[in-house]
C-alpha cells in the first residue's frame, strides 16, 4: 500500500456493503474529483464484497458532482456466479448520491476462447518524443501530478494554442510513482486524457461526463500503457469518446466509451 | 396502442417505482427474450417514473437469463434535473433480478450545441437488394417476425453458410407492423441483428451479453434504419459489438456498445 491509488482508493468497511472513504483532491480536474478515479474506487468496493480478483466491466452515471472529502459507498451484490459476479455500487456525500456504478467482476486469467484483433496499437512516436502535458502547463488538471502522461504532438494541436481538424488523442500513460496498472487502473487511466474536441474546439472547457463504461479485457503489463481516444459524432454537444487501452506488449487490455457534453457558452 | 412493441413493453404501475409487466414470448431469442427488448422494457418504466419525453442513454447489465412471462420491475429515481434525470431498473422474474439498468433521460428536442460527424452512414445496397434475413430461414430466432432486416449481401456469408473474415454487419430495420421507431425502439434496434462474429465463425450459437449501453443522440425520422455493427477485437472469447443507427434522412441516431462472450465449445 505504498502508492497513492492504492491509498486514495482505499475504503473502510461498515458492515455488509457499508463502505467508507475519503475522495483526496490530489485526482482532481479543477475541484472536481477525475469521474475515472471514482468509478475505480466504486470497483475496489465491489471487489471486495464479490471477493472477485479482477475487474471486468464498469459502467458510472454521474449523478451529481462530488468534492473531495469523506464518501460513503453502499455495494448491493447483485450476482455471485462462476464465470462473472455482479454488484450495483452507490457513491454518495453528505446523503446525497453523486455516482452510481454497475460493476462485473471475475478472474482475467481464466478465460480462455477465441482471439482476434482486427486492429493493432495505435502508432506514436516514443514517450521522450511526445509532448509532456504536465501540471505546469497553464489550466492543466491537479490529476496529472498523479501520472506521466505523453500525447503524441501528431494530436495535441490544443496544447500548442492551435485548433485541429481531429478529435483523437493518443498518449502514453503510467503512474507517477511506478505503480503497476490493474484493472482498476484501467478504468481510472480511461478519464484522464484531456477531452477528445479540445482539439477541435480550440478551446479548453469543463465537459461533464454523463456514463463511462470500461471493459477490462485483459491483465496489463507493468510499464506505460497506450491509449487512443477517438470521437466520431458530436450530436448537439453530446459525443462519444472510445477508448482503447494497450500494455507495453502491444495486447489489447480495455476498451472504454463515455457520453460527455459540450456544455453551452 | 394498436402496435405490438407498445404492447409488450406496456408496464401496469402498482405504487411508487413499483410496475409489473409480461415478457412476451413473441421478442424470443430461442427461449429468451431479446436483451434489448428488455431493456426497452425497463427504459419505459423509468421513463413514467421520471416523466421525461426522451431516453438518452441507458445500460443494462444481464445478471440471469430471463423467460416469457410475468415480471416485476423497481425504478429508483436517482436524479431530477434540468437538463436529464437517471434512474435504476431492477427487472425481477420469481423474486430473483435478471436485468440491472441505469437510464437517463431528458428532452432530446431541446438540446443544442455544436454538430460535428466525421463518418456518414454506411454505404449499403437497397432494403430490396438486402438480403431478407425471415423466421423462414432454419435457426433464425423468433424475434425477427416483429421487424423487417434486410442484411447488406457483403456482411452476410454466415447466412449463405459460408465464413467471412469480417466481424461487420449492416442492415435495414423496422418494425413488421409500421410502429415509428423512436428511443425505446432504438434501445432495442441496438440488439436485433445477428452477432457480429457469426460471419467469422462460421457457425450461429448463443453468445450471451454481459452489458449493453445505447446512446440515443436524436428522434429518429420514420421509415427504416441502417445499422452498422462492427467488432475490431475479440480477447478469450469476449467481444465487443459497436453499433451505428441511421435513420433515413441520413442522420446518426444512436451509437451502442456491447460486450458479449462466445461461451467454450
Amino acid at each position: 500500500m505504498s502508492h497513492r491509488f492504492d491509498h486514495d482508493t482505499t475504503t473502510r468497511r461498515l458492515s455488509d456493503g457499508e463502505h467508507e472513504a475519503e475522495l483526496a483532491a490530489a485526482w482532481n480536474i479543477g475541484p472536481v474529483p477525475n469521474g475515472g478515479y471514482q468509478a475505480a474506487l466504486s470497483c475496489r468496493a465491489a471487489l471486495v464484497e464479490l471477493g472477485a480478483p479482477d475487474l471486468v466491466n464498469v459502467t458510472s452515471y454521474f449523478v451529481g458532482a462530488s468534492a473531495p472529502g469523506p464518501t460513503r459507498l453502499r455495494v448491493e451484490v447483485l450476482k455471485r456466479g462462476r464465470s462473472n459476479s455482479m454488484a450495483s455500487v452507490s457513491l454518495a456525500q453528505g446523503g446525497r448520491e453523486r455516482v452510481r456504478s454497475l460493476v462485473a467482476a471475475g478472474d482475467l486469467g481464466a478465460l480462455t476462447g477465441l482471439e482476434l484483433h482486427h486492429e493493432g496499437p495505435p502508432e506514436m512516436p516514443a514517450p521522450e518524443r511526445c509532448l509532456h502535458l504536465s501540471p505546469a502547463v497553464t489550466s492543466a488538471p491537479e490529476v496529472l501530478r498523479q501520472v506521466e502522461l505523453r500525447l503524441d504532438p501528431a494530436t495535441a494541436a490544443f496544447a500548442r494554442g492551435e485548433r485541429g481538424a481531429a478529435t483523437e488523442l493518443r498518449g502514453w500513460l503510467r503512474f507517477a510513482d511506478g505503480r503497476p496498472a490493474d484493472g482498476l487502473a484501467l478504468a481510472f487511466f480511461a478519464d484522464v486524457l484531456p477531452p477528445t474536441v479540445f482539439n477541435h474546439l480550440g478551446v479548453m472547457r469543463w465537459v461533464p461526463t454523463l456514463e463511462l463504461t470500461t471493459q477490462v479485457r485483459r491483465r496489463p503489463a507493468p510499464g506505460w500503457v497506450r491509449l487512443r481516444m477517438v470521437t466520431r459524432h458530436v450530436s448537439a454537444g453530446h459525443f462519444e469518446e472510445d477508448g482503447e487501452i494497450w500494455d507495453e506488449r502491444g495486447e489489447l487490455v480495455a476498451l472504454s466509451r463515455q457520453r460527455a457534453m459540450i456544455l453551452g457558452e
